[in-house]
Formats: C-alpha cells, sequence, structure tokens
C-alpha cells in the first residue's frame, strides 16, 4: 500500500517513515504533504518550552496521560537543537516514555539538528503536519533552551506552553522578559520546592504589563507527583477555545503560512542560485576575499545578484 | 567629524552610535561598515554560551577584568534572544558590571530581540565588526541559552567557550550531547558545588569521541571567587594559536564569509519580493487560502516563484 494511504489509515509505522522522509528532504515526503494538506489544521498543536531543568519531559508525558485518560490521542515531538541525534532513542532520556510509546494513541518523536543547522524548524512543521493528518488530537513540541529557535518553533503552535521552576539564579530574570512575549500558559514545576511561590509571582507580576484580552495563567505543577496537571490541560484547552472565539486561531494561522511561504521561496531561490556550479565556486570565491578583506560582503553579495 | 573618523579614533561613543544603526537597519551603518571592512580580522573572538544559571555573565566580567590585567583591551556583546530589550541597562543584570564599563578599554553592550525576530544574529554580526575596528583585543559574544540562535552565533566566534555548572539535572545529558558539537574549551562553573567533578568528567567522556586535532580543555573555575579564570583565559589564548598555526583561522572565516554572503544574497532577494506592494498582497492572499487549507503552502510558493 502507499504510504499516503497508510498514513490515513493511521498506520503508526508510516508516521514515522514520513518524518524521516521529511528530514532528508526526500521530495516524495513533499509530494505527499502537498497532496494531503487539506487534511492538517484540526489537531490542537501546543509548544511545550522552558530552560534546561525545568522537567519538561516529565510534564510533557504527564499531559499526554491526562489526555489518553480522556480517550484522545497525542503526538509528541521533541526538539533538541542541541543535539545532533535524531530519530528517538539514541540519547535515552525518552526511555522512560517507553510505556507512553506503547500506547496505540501516542506518537513519540525526538529530532536533533542532525548537522542540518537551520533544517530543524522546517523538519518539526513537516512533523506537525504528518501528525495531524495521522489524526491526533493533539501535538506537543517539547524543545530544549530559551533561544531563537524556541521561538521560532513557537510560531508553529496554536499555544505556547512555558514552564519553568524555582531557583534558577539571576538568568530567571531575562528569560521572564522574554516569555511574556511568547507563553500563553505558564507552569512553575517542581512547586513543592523553597522559592516556588515567589517565581509564580514574579511571572505574574511580569504579567501585569503584558497587555492582551488573554491573561496567561500561571498553574503550579509537580510534574512527577501528577499534581496540578489535569488543571494545566484545562487551562491550554481554553487557549485553544480563547483563539478560535475571537478568530485569533484563524489570524496566527495564515501570518504562519505566510511566514512558511516565504521560507519556501526564499529556499528555492537559493536553490537556484547555487545549484549553477559557476555560482557555487563564485561564492566561495568571494568568500575568500572577504576573508582575506579583499572585498567586503556587502560588495560580495551585489556582485552575485548582478550574475542572477 | 564623521562617524566613521570617530570609530578610527577610538571614541567609544561611536561605538555605541554605530551599533544602535546597525540595529535599526540604518544605511549608513552598512556603508560605514563597507567602507571600513578592510580595518576587521584583528580582534579574537569569543562565544560564550551555556544554560541559564551557569553563571556566564559573572565569568566574562572575571575573563574581561585578566584581559585588563595583561594591558588588552575588550569589547562584550550580551545577546539576549529572549529579551524584547535592547541598549544594555535596562533588564540591570549588568548593573555589577558598572566598574567595568567606566574603564575606557572595556565596552559593554546588551542586545535583545527588540522585536526584529531573526535579525539579532545580523545586528551581532555588525556590532563585531564595529568592535573590531574600533579596535579591541577580544570581543565576547555572550549568549542565553543553548538553542540554534547561540549555534548560529557560535558561528561568527573564533572560539566558543561553553559554561555549564553542576546540578542542572537531566537535561544536562542533552546539552552535552550538543556541545561537542560547537564548544572549543569549557568551563565548569561553581566547582566547589557537589556533582563539580562529576559534570567535568561526564564532559570529558563526551569528549572522547570527538575527533579532531584540539582536543577542547575542560576547566573548573569559581567564577565569584575568581578562581581558575587565568588558566580559562590561557585556553582561550591556546585555541585562537591552534587555529592560526594550523591555517584553520582562515578556513573558518571563509565559512563565515560564505555564510555572511548568501544571507545577503537572500534578504536582498527577499527585498525584491515583498518591496513590490502588489507582491506582498498576492503572499498575504496566498497565506489565507493555505491557512484554510485552499491550497497548501509549497504550490503557494510556486505561484510567487511564478510571478517573479
Amino acid at each position: 500500500m502507499k504510504l499516503a494511504e497508510r498514513l490515513l489509515q493511521g498506520d503508526k509505522r508510516a508516521v514515522a517513515r514520513l518524518i524521516s522522509m521529511a528530514e532528508n528532504h526526500d521530495p516524495e515526503a513533499v509530494e505527499i504533504l502537498r497532496k494531503l494538506y487539506n487534511k492538517t489544521g484540526n489537531a490542537h498543536v501546543i509548544g511545550i518550552t522552558g530552560p534546561p531543568g525545568a522537567g519538561k519531559s516529565t510534564l510533557t508525558d504527564k499531559l499526554a496521560k491526562a489526555i489518553r485518560r480522556e480517550g484522545k490521542t497525542v503526538g509528541i515531538i521533541a526538539v533538541d537543537p542541541t543535539s545532533p541525534f535524531t530519530g528517538g532513542s539514541i540519547l535515552g532520556d525518552r526511555v522512560r516514555m517507553n510505556d507512553l510509546s506503547m500506547d496505540p494513541g501516542v506518537f513519540i518523536r525526538s529530532m536533533g539538528t542532525r548537522g542540518h543547522l537551520g533544517g530543524l524548524s522546517k523538519a518539526t512543521q513537516a512533523a506537525v503536519k504528518i501528525l495531524d493528518i495521522y489524526g491526533v488530537d493533539y501535538i506537543f513540541i517539547e524543545t530544549v533552551g530559551v533561544g531563537q529557535s524556541e521561538v521560532d518553533i513557537a510560531k508553529n503552535a496554536d499555544t505556547t506552553l512555558m514552564v519553568t521552576v524555582p531557583g534558577l539564579g539571576d538568568d530567571i530574570q531575562t528569560i521572564k522578559a522574554g516569555i511574556m512575549e511568547i507563553g500563553d500558559v505558564f507552569a512553575v514545576n517542581k512547586a513543592d520546592r523553597d522559592g516556588a511561590k515567589r517565581t509564580a509571582t514574579e511571572i505574574e507580576m511580569m504579567l501585569d504589563f503584558h497587555h492582551s484580552d488573554w491573561r496567561p495563567p500561571v498553574q503550579m505543577v509537580i510534574a512527577v507527583e501528577n499534581k496540578g496537571v489535569d488543571e494545566l490541560l484545562d487551562h491550554l484547552k481554553n487557549h485553544r477555545k480563547y483563539l478560535e472565539e475571537t478568530g485569533k486561531l484563524q489570524e496566527k494561522r495564515i501570518q504562519n503560512s505566510k511566514l512558511e511561504i516565504i521560507d519556501l521561496v526564499q529556499e528555492k531561490l537559493m536553490g537556484m542560485i547555487l545549484d549553477k556550479s559557476h555560482k557555487e565556486e563564485m561564492v566561495h570565491r568571494l568568500a575568500a576575499d572577504v576573508a582575506a578583506r579583499k572585498i567586503d560582503p556587502y560588495s560580495a553579495s551585489e556582485a552575485i545578484l548582478k550574475e542572477i
């Protein structure tokens, strides 16, 4: 049977296969996504981000279980921009999720950069589409870190959950300044630790400056004890409901589509430039001249544009 | 006096002014950088990265002081991809550096995204060039987080220093997998804490799999007590020496120039596309169709390419 049909019929291995193909820039994957694109847009896509050590994996695990208790299905994409690995089991940090991955209603996938810097956000986008077509109700995109890539990934999500913990030191200040921008729901994990309440209060104070119809809720959780998880899931659902009712979901998706189209145009244009081998040679020669300070990069880029 | 001349004559305010102009995409800044590009390439550019809470700011501070004791000058660019702020003093996390910023041999600048997602790495590149022309001996690019943006920024540096601390929990595993790729020198900060030795050993074990002429050293430091800082500075200098002696510095700079030229070409091409207002309208219309699942993003991007 064809891969596209297997995907539509809920074959879990077809999902894994297609995601690998997308990671490897296999044109067949693009063709399948093109054909089945109209089957996307149903899942609630939730980005989960926050600093290392915040317990994001455990929390994602518990949220997935809560969703399963409601009889719904879930896909988990664990994105690690710092890892050269991809495919899932190598790092072993997903071992504890084994009980989840045996569940036919759960699909788990780890994605690393695999040497393709910059390609990760594209591969993640593809994986979201594939899971959406496959038909899961929820898609979690879990990312490590608090950098630009996480912001990029958050742009693909309907809802962004920002997970933090007490006691991260001074840097929490800078994180807080940033999360205001992208967090729709906040979780203070390890809420039994000293300072948890202060962390929550500090986030609330930052949010006071944040003017929007949607006031991001701040939920205390203890993921390992499954405390606060159901409440957190309710907040996530409420955010999606809010987006739908205000028309913001549609707005957000138009904005995301715009960025995706522009990315694709850019990618294709660059492909055209670099495919012609003499142009690639030209780029290399100019780069050597720039490195030797014989020419500046601005003039070099103009020389290439003139060639086109 | 003209800004370019003031920069060459070591006017600190000209540096600050030019960086702001570059952040605001002022064409005059590009013109000045174009003209003075041949004055760049002398500073030792060091990227400092690592997870939040690792004490990067304090360590950067101490390294800068060690450099000043040797009579050399230093520029510090603190990049925070999660912060919407820029310009330095707003967050106040640089307050303790005041004694440094009074020193005429030190230039400090904080940079946030200021709403320009994706523009940060370009603004950082410009700031590095400006400081290089200004004539500092060392340029530190300090970043928050461990995501893609940090990897991008590391690409601009000659040497990447990865700072970590004991006790970050499970996520350290994934960080370690990633840092192998980009760390040239490692610092285990807060080395008086429990588990510091184990953290160092774990990094060494990861590095055993890393085959290269350069074996990244792992230095234990206690930044707040200024312990291990001079040794760390020596490792950084050795790495630069290694790059110079093996010809790898030149190789690296050609590679960086290539990426910069391609970025500039891409930026200009996109500018051409979106400048024509009817194209922008077309992109918006197509994005709405994609969001409504009337058309897939691949076909939409092809429609735009056909228009060009």
